[in-house]
């Protein structure tokens, strides 16, 4: 039953050498890779005019050259991680940069920021795309959590079936989103040419009575929330299709063009028709009301952007458990994280971030918005460190015409330093716990890998000296009573050892000389022993017990208790009987060197 | 920790002999064991005045004859009850009577409506006093879930920590309310003899238009809700000291008197004074206010009542182990009710009574309101079984002296019959639910039944002619790569069998060459073969692997796998090793006859 469900929402397993098929093509995987930062198209020039119209409306002409700082913020950023892609072919997400450059611990501090912050995605993106689809239909507003919750179901299924299929049907909305867009600065640009809009922009250069240059640089670092999730990209070369390295510098450029002109475009459209930002219509909204009016392109646009705020989410379920892969690779997290799944994706990681992340969503009740800056610095700490780690990286190896890719490091890295250093100024009330999980992750990260080494020190065996050796053995069976399970487990012990004993743990006088009598009756070739409980325990004496064989015994070394256990016809027939066995099992197991064999008497009936 | 959280809790365990020391004086038992009868005196009077009002304040004087109609009832129960106690002095509550005389159904119909009526009788009274106290303190009406839920804990572990200790402490409260409604009583009559009241009692005898014998005998229904409750000390003879069945019958003579004292000293009071129910004071809230003004005394009186309805909850807690006991000694119960915890109490009874109460609880949010007349026909159907089963065991044995202990048993089982019906008929809505839960209860009885009879015909052994037999062994070792692990479990396999087989799983080419290189090179002195899997699963290869091992050596009967299975230091080390053992023994566990050997390896660091 579980695995026909599993079947029909998974798939069917796929062998190791079907991995190759599973690679993804640019086109693909600009799809899947790109969701998170295209959809901060929807909201990063809102941000923008959300900090200017705190100085009122003659302000907002500001937004035309902080986009352009974006703009070429981003264009840094996209020619810094090509640069990247390049030098780190197996996958340089900022983990890996940082790590190989910079040490282990700054490399942990990447790793580890990017890990919660694709949790954060996760919640934040599933919650803003709640709030599309509430706003549309209020009547839906209490069941948000609900809502929300089947949104990240939805994406988990998904990335489990594997990551073609999920590009495959991702690719849609993901187009569909970047044509609207499109439409909408092409409709904007005639409606403007056309002077149809009939709006009057805000005086370009005005001056500001006020306005300081700590404001901009607030307006400039909310703008840059529309550069989060350029990263993905260099994070999950492994994923595209070879020579994968090109194919995903491509895709880089690909997607820094795309949402570079996105950007841009909305901006100045956003000037152009002298729009402010209003608390119940995003100016997307407002720009697309304004271009078409609203009629059947206008809820057109509005759907895509609802559906890619959604898909953001799928970003991070593509490069959450690839960081994760690495990192237990390098035994900072559990192994487990290394296991591919029936489909071939790092299932454990999938589920991982979709349980996190949907705690998250039920802990806020749904309510991320003061999530969004612990998430926006959360990208910014490794785009710095990754940055910084190429800088170091030139300067070690100079290779030829090494110095303007320094340079366009350098820069980058000093940007992205800046703007977190902002973002720590401006909104520490909202980003001050980074500085509380991010040394409880690191701490998690070096105690694992701690556990990995010691165990290997244990385990490590030296091939030419250490050999098994034969020891004796002696065999305790705990009886209950004189019955077939009794016989069988008697029977399969003498098979294996001379040296076997029974032990029968009574509770009164009388029970217990029946059983003597019994099994002087039945004489089944062990010799029985007769324990008394005070206390009606039968673990306790038991344990007793063995403690003596081995202290009586000292020549045997290995000592085996024999635990009969039924297999049961009906699940329901278990509750039936006294889990004395599991309860023996789990006291002994904590002891040094007993052995514990479980033999099954399946039940017929 | 969780050790000594439990001692502190309940207490030190209790050795088995200490049983005698717990068992109840009379004082105790009538504590103990007339609580849910006693606090019915909080609302019986109130149950038949709400139906009397219905036909106006003139039809209240009914409320007279009526409550001498249930104290006639009380009576003939309390006689019957006594007869039954010396009929049956192992414990012959309903579901004993029944079974021994009308048969196994009878009684499993018997037993099954008190065991569902008990955890009702949780539910409803500590709901009840939960109300108590929110009327008190209207700010904490919001969290009464939580307020019930905390009493059920309260009283679960005072259970568990001992009959007599329970007892010790209960018996307080118990005779502080015996005390205040006698109190009550007194102020009552002196007040009414004195005249000091100032109140005119309706007229005895008046004619009320439109009164019917259906709404007389509702009204009579509804008061033998008081006498729910009565039934406990036939249940509970084994807790009583000996000679048990004198001290139970004294005991219940002794809570019939006082119950029926109290129940007509209040209805009389009522009448006397005038009173009519009302919806936000009780009946003996206005006889108190009455009586002694809303004053010290007046608290006093009502704090003990929501004491005494909280209390009725610990009569379900002692009757239902008990009867879960018996129950499961005649297997139609799982075992573990008959297991005697640490303090020599049912403890599984206890907690499966608190577990499911509060379950009920929490699914009701704590408005029992619906369930009460549930409860009470819960009552009453056993009440007439039982005296069903003693008329037919007085026909049947005849006795000297039978026929008026016939009569008397004949009287009861015609009135509590009527009750049922009348209950039927007049509150089928709030009842109609026993036609579902007692067939489905019984059906559980039969199949667990069934169950252990079906064990016992397996199980069964011919002692002279059934030996166990030595038979061929074969060990398979799943091994995932040389290391101290494995030596230790080749190791100890070599203690038992010559016949080892290491089994190694491998994913890809590269990895099984190197690991059949190595295993060369440490030859262990055990043949190793190596699987291939190409869906990167471990269990389904080996598991194949282990059905040829069958298919080949038919002479083998026993094959053992040995898994080895890391005792970590600490808990969460266990998150960061792949947990392949436990699935491996899951898996294979649901085979015939392969026995599982768990080799623990404690890891030191």
């Amino acid at each position: 039953m579980v695995t026909k469900l599993k079947r029909f929402l998974i798939g069917r397993p796929m062998k190791s050498h079907e991995l190759a098929n599973e690679k993804l093509s640019k086109l693909k995987a600009l799809a899947v890779l790109s969701s998170d930062a295209l959809s901060s198209v929807a909201y990063g020039t809102e941000q923008i005019l959300l900090v200017l119209i705190t100085m009122g409306a003659v302000a907002l002409w500001y937004s035309i050259p902080i986009s352009f700082a974006v703009l070429g913020l981003l264009a840094i950023l996209i020619l810094s991680y090509r640069q990247t892609i390049y030098a780190y072919p197996m996958g340089g997400g900022a983990y890996i940069v940082a790590k190989d450059n910079l040490g282990t611990t700054v490399g942990l501090v990447a790793g580890g920021s990017l890990l919660v912050d694709y949790i954060l995605t996760v919640a934040v993106s599933t919650s803003a795309a709640t709030d599309a689809i509430t706003s549309a239909f209020p009547v839906l507003h209490e069941h948000r959590v609900i809502i929300a919750l089947l949104m990240i179901l939805t994406v988990t299924i998904l990335n489990l079936r594997g990551i073609t299929e999920s590009a495959t049907i991702l690719m849609y909305p993901v187009y569909l989103f970047v044509f609207a867009v499109f439409l909408l600065i092409i409709g904007g640009v005639y409606q403007w040419m056309t002077g149809n809009a009939h709006v009057q922009p805000p005086i370009y250069g005005a001056a500001v009575p006020g306005i300081t240059l700590f404001l901009l640089l607030r307006a400039f670092s909310s703008g840059c929330s529309a550069l989060t999730g350029v990263e993905a990209v260099s994070n999950a070369i492994p994923n595209f299709r070879e020579p994968a390295p090109r194919n995903a510098a491509r895709t880089l450029i690909m997607m820094g063009l795309i949402l570079g002109v996105m950007f841009i475009g909305i901006s100045l459209l956003a000037y152009a028709f002298g729009i402010a930002p209003k608390a119940d219509e995003t100016v997307v909204s407002q720009i697309a009301a304004t271009v078409f009016g609203r009629g059947v392109i206008y809820y057109f646009i509005q759907a895509v952007t609802a559906l890619i705020l959604f898909l953001a989410a799928n970003t991070a379920f593509a490069a959450f458990p690839l960081l994760a892969f690495m990192l237990a690779k390098d035994r900072f997290l559990p192994n487990m994280f290394m296991v591919r799944g029936d489909r071939l994706g790092f299932s454990n990681g999938i589920i991982f971030l979709s349980i996190l992340s949907a705690l998250l969503i039920i802990a806020s009740q749904g309510d991320t918005e003061n999530l969004i800056p612990l998430y926006a610095i959360g990208v910014f700490i490794p785009f710095t460190l990754s940055q910084a780690g190429m800088m170091k990286r030139w300067i070690t190896k100079r290779p030829a015409g090494w110095f303007p890719s320094f340079v366009i490091n350098t820069i980058g890295m000093l940007t992205t330093l800046t703007i977190c250093l902002i973002f720590l100024i401006t909104k520490f009330s909202q980003v001050w716990t980074i500085f509380l999980f991010l040394p409880v992750v690191i701490f998690a990260f070096k105690k694992i890998s701690e556990h990995y080494r010691d165990l290997a020190d244990q385990l490590r065996i030296d091939v030419t000296t250490e050999k098994p050796e034969k020891k004796g053995s002696v065999i305790v069976i705990p009886v209950a009573g004189i019955t077939q399970v009794i016989r069988n487990t008697i029977s399969y012990a003498q098979s294996l050892s001379d040296d076997i004993v029974a032990v029968y743990v009574g509770f009164d006088d009388e029970e217990i000389k029946k059983m003597e009598k019994k099994w002087a009756e039945w004489d089944p070739g062990v010799r029985l022993i007769v324990l008394r409980s005070r206390y009606r325990s039968i673990v306790r004496p038991l344990s007793k017990f063995i403690d003596t064989v081995e202290w009586k015994k000292a020549e045997t070394d290995h000592v085996t208790v024999m635990i009969p256990q039924f297999i049961t016809k009906r699940w329901w027939h278990n509750l039936l009987h006294n889990q004395t066995s599991l309860l023996l099992r789990a006291y002994l197991f904590a002891r040094q060197d007993v052995k514990i064999a479980t033999v099954p008497y399946r039940l017929k009936k």
